[in-house]
């Protein structure tokens, strides 16, 4: 099992990237965070003429790692009630890759990929963050990615995750998993 | 009564737009196309020694387009069952700018101001718009803006949403609404 | 074309009445009012030896509605946010009908009926009936219908939907709609 | 610290039951089986002449139970995407309820009382369940009663719930919560 975790918070040490880590801990994975990559916001150009046109920046990371990965981790700030910017764009950015003639096999790949969503705000999460969870739902299923689980934390200040017992439990059990299906990491 | 509408399309001349013009036709407004602007991701510094940066691009224009309305429009199309990744990004820098000692009377400002959202999508959108819907809810509420109405349009391919006729009954009820308001414009 | 308008209220001339009479005016159907029927809360023996019971109520009424329509609308008030608890049993048992051996043919019949929601409540039925509608396409999918569209009104008072304009340029476009189906009633 | 459970499936050891005996195992409570009460769907009568009229069923004990509890666990299997029949009858009556002279208290005793919701369902409820979870938080805020937290199980068949590991974490820790609080019991 190989598995990639975007990490879509802006900063250090985010409470989403704790979370993330609490998941993955003592699991071969690798992180990627989006903050540290240059991703354009996506130009739709899937009715103009030539189609979309090739971008000049690091998104080809984004798609070799969904290539290599059979899980894949979302995690992600809720920033007004949704994903931060810098998520959002990767995602949008997937119109043009699923189109793009250089990774004809994406497309089919992504239907064996295990999605699983971690997401931390601080205002009401549990509640406010399930719009969220329902539209990264409509992407998987648009992607018949399989969308195994997902957990809601509550975390404002860096290190607030740590209080959120229902997330950490969630977390652990979610690490056990993940451990189970990965014997010898 | 001073409208502004944040056009979230990547494209010209898009669904996205064609409705917000609908909306806004004969009426004395601003559009702020997002995608001539550069903004950038927000860098969540609020818990950070010294707080937010000044950042070098072109969110003031969202913040006086902001100071000077009394009606704002988020007109945006639908990418992956939710906002554009541009018009995201906006709003995610809205955390940094009721935080800005440049323009203290934001907060208090945008409490009244009166929110439309438009949203064009192609997949379902009456449905899977609906997430959306409340993301902006919560987010309206949280700065305590009055979110008075919303369309959910359908459409894909450029111009589409001319054949939305329930998206363009409201529209046209809205378009009236806004003259009314505003005799002699 | 035929149609049956399934009213959910308890009320007389209730709001959500008034609005299936605007969206079927001049238009053939049927009205099934609930609230004169007994309806028997569904007895979940999905799992029990033997099965379901007949039960002896008024429910083959419902049966035999849906098994002669090919346009089913359900209109209901906006009770705590989602439909009415005399339209929810009537929904609960539909699980016992699909199993029931005196109607084999209801489960293939209901694939082809189109159904319409109409909901009117008195707390921002825009917004907080939004889970309501998911609610009725989770079904919808569930049974295979197609869920051709919705209104969500706004009333309290008896009366009240005929101030709320936006929902009744929507039922004004849905009348005529079906009325362009039926050009002969 | 006063616990009163709601049971809102119809049949017996249901998985709903199970899962509110797992938060409330060794926890002093009272536990009120809806399927064992006759209870009307409400007649609104709010706007009418002489307003609600007394009903002769068991709603009194709900309302009994409700003035005696500073904790109240709703807890309904899902039927067709929300509540089952049998509880939404109960909480449409809260809309009399709360006009009712012979319980002036009501309405302000419920602002003290915290609420949780327990919910079982066969086809993905931690997505399907969502739009249920955003209606009572409607609910409860309309009634300013705190929503202190929720569990989506999923089940099926009877004991089902037994298996679904994450929804058994989310109890027990629930469980020990409910436990500090109530020192002696």
């Amino acid at each position: 099992m190989k598995i990639t975790t975007f990490i879509g918070s802006s900063r250090k040490e985010s409470n989403s990237e704790l979370l993330a880590d609490i998941v993955t801990k003592e699991v071969e994975h690798q992180k990627i965070d989006l903050k540290d990559l240059s991703i354009q916001p996506i130009h739709d150009l899937r009715h103009a003429d030539g189609g979309f046109q090739l971008v000049d920046d690091d998104y080809d990371v984004i798609i070799k790692a969904l290539l290599e990965s059979d899980t894949v981790i979302f995690s992600t700030p809720i920033y007004w009630y949704t994903m931060s910017g810098i998520m959002k764009n990767m995602i949008d950015r997937l119109s043009q890759a699923i189109r793009d003639e250089r990774f004809p096999q994406l497309t089919e790949h992504l239907q064996t990929v295990e999605a699983i969503v971690l997401a931390v705000g601080g205002d009401d999460p549990k509640i406010k963050g399930l719009p969220l969870i329902q539209q990264f739902q409509y992407t998987f299923d648009f992607l018949n990615m399989r969308f195994s689980t997902y957990i809601l934390g509550e975390g404002n200040r860096p290190g607030d995750i740590l209080q959120d017992e229902q997330a950490l439990v969630q977390a652990d059990l979610l690490n056990k998993r993940l451990k189970e299906r990965q014997p010898s990491a």
